[in-house]
């Protein structure tokens, strides 16, 4: 069991970012629809590394560079000039194995180079899908943790709440809330967990609204399970890569 | 009823002010540990007018200028210079009858000004002390609402969100939440409701330590009974003053 004085803070949004010093931190970010649900999918079947980028324009000019899968979604769908998409239903074992996927977001990227440029101590990425692989590192390291939702172009949103929630009744033992956000989480995620998908739908989500209208809902259901993809994403000299 | 597309927005922390556009809305300004529970206690007790200000020295100019009341805190505490507290409790009928009140707190005047500033069409105050009359004015009027959390020092906090939760789930059948932050909000209250104080206790709320610190459980649950001064404050040239 870790010093329970180890701090736990969840930001809730990008625009919140400031608050917090991330030098001594690990750095959880949390795209759940579904920027980090698909990093966690593309690595556990086997891809070697994923690349995040800010912009459409430099994902064209590093894809070409390495003979890279280009991918990415402005505003929920296949951004124009990409090849793929954001869904993690996009990259089975005998499409990524061994290659490299450079990847832009609205939301997930932009954060993990926020992080990156305040200095994280360690910036990994996670999701439902590797909710089991995160948790096992954050106990086994026993640092500060910043749980650090990607949210919808900085508005607060529901699924990166309710993943941040998990991460905190998961390791509860070991690492207590440290802030108001992580509580709030925490509650949310316990009156959601018996059903994640219901809940996300009867409280008729902003995400699950923007994805469901584009006939996602089997993305959603997807992202919402846990521990499909268990892997433990780490971002080293620009690439998330399987931790290890 | 009115329409149900009236866009109801929640704003967890002061800085994610920017993202609203507050110029049809009527925002309410929510700082339920204390500054707008002593508000909504001091006009319901007969004060003629409180005086939001930003600074202390501001507070004691113009309460010198109008011989006034000066009073307000800083990180919860009596701040030097000043002759009162944030706590309802030092502001019975027999002391604030027909007085002014210069009042300067950490968090909830700064995030009025904020609204003012952003040119808010109306500004009002919210806390549980008023919960009834904030939301019988909000469903009169049918315009856009924003419910705007003082926060602490821009970190989302528990009581504030709990709030909003109720005047969402309240004035539910005239107006439904609009983005996530409202939906959350509204599932903790409901999940708080049966027993606030408990709520707040058992969860470890960063504000309830910080108060109980100082000995001020009775004001916590004070600050967390619905309608004990049902007056609605409402910001004009300055000044905040019971409608109507």
């Amino acid at each position: 069991m870790n010093n329970p004085t180890t701090p736990l803070h969840t930001c809730l949004s990008p625009a919140l970012l400031h608050l917090y010093d991330l030098r001594e931190s690990i750095v959880v970010i949390i795209d759940v629809l579904r920027a980090t649900s698909t990093i966690a999918t593309a690595l556990h079947h086997g891809a070697e590394s994923v690349i995040p980028v800010d912009s459409v324009p430099e994902c064209i000019r590093i894809g070409q560079a390495l003979n890279a899968i280009t991918a990415g979604e402005r505003d929920g769908k296949v951004a124009e000039g990409l090849q793929y998409g954001n869904s993690p239903f996009e990259y089975p074992e005998s499409f990524v194995r061994g290659r490299t996927l450079v990847l832009t977001t609205t939301n997930g990227t932009r954060l993990l180079h926020m992080a990156h440029d305040n200095q994280a101590a360690q910036i990994i990425t996670g999701s439902f899908a590797n909710l089991g692989a995160v948790c096992d590192h954050l106990v086994r390291c026993g640092r500060p943790v910043l749980l650090a939702c990607a949210a919808w172009k900085d508005r607060v949103n529901l699924e990166d709440t309710l993943f941040a929630g998990a991460v905190a009744d998961r390791i509860a033992d070991h690492l207590s809330p440290s802030c108001d956000s992580t509580r709030m989480a925490r509650s949310l995620y316990r009156q959601a967990a018996p059903d994640l998908y219901g809940f996300m739908k009867e409280q008729k989500a902003s995400h699950y609204q923007r994805l469901s209208g584009f006939g996602l809902e089997r993305d959603i259901r997807h992202c919402l399970t846990p521990d499909t993809a268990p892997v433990l994403p780490v971002f080293r000299s620009g690439k998330l890569v399987p931790h290890g």
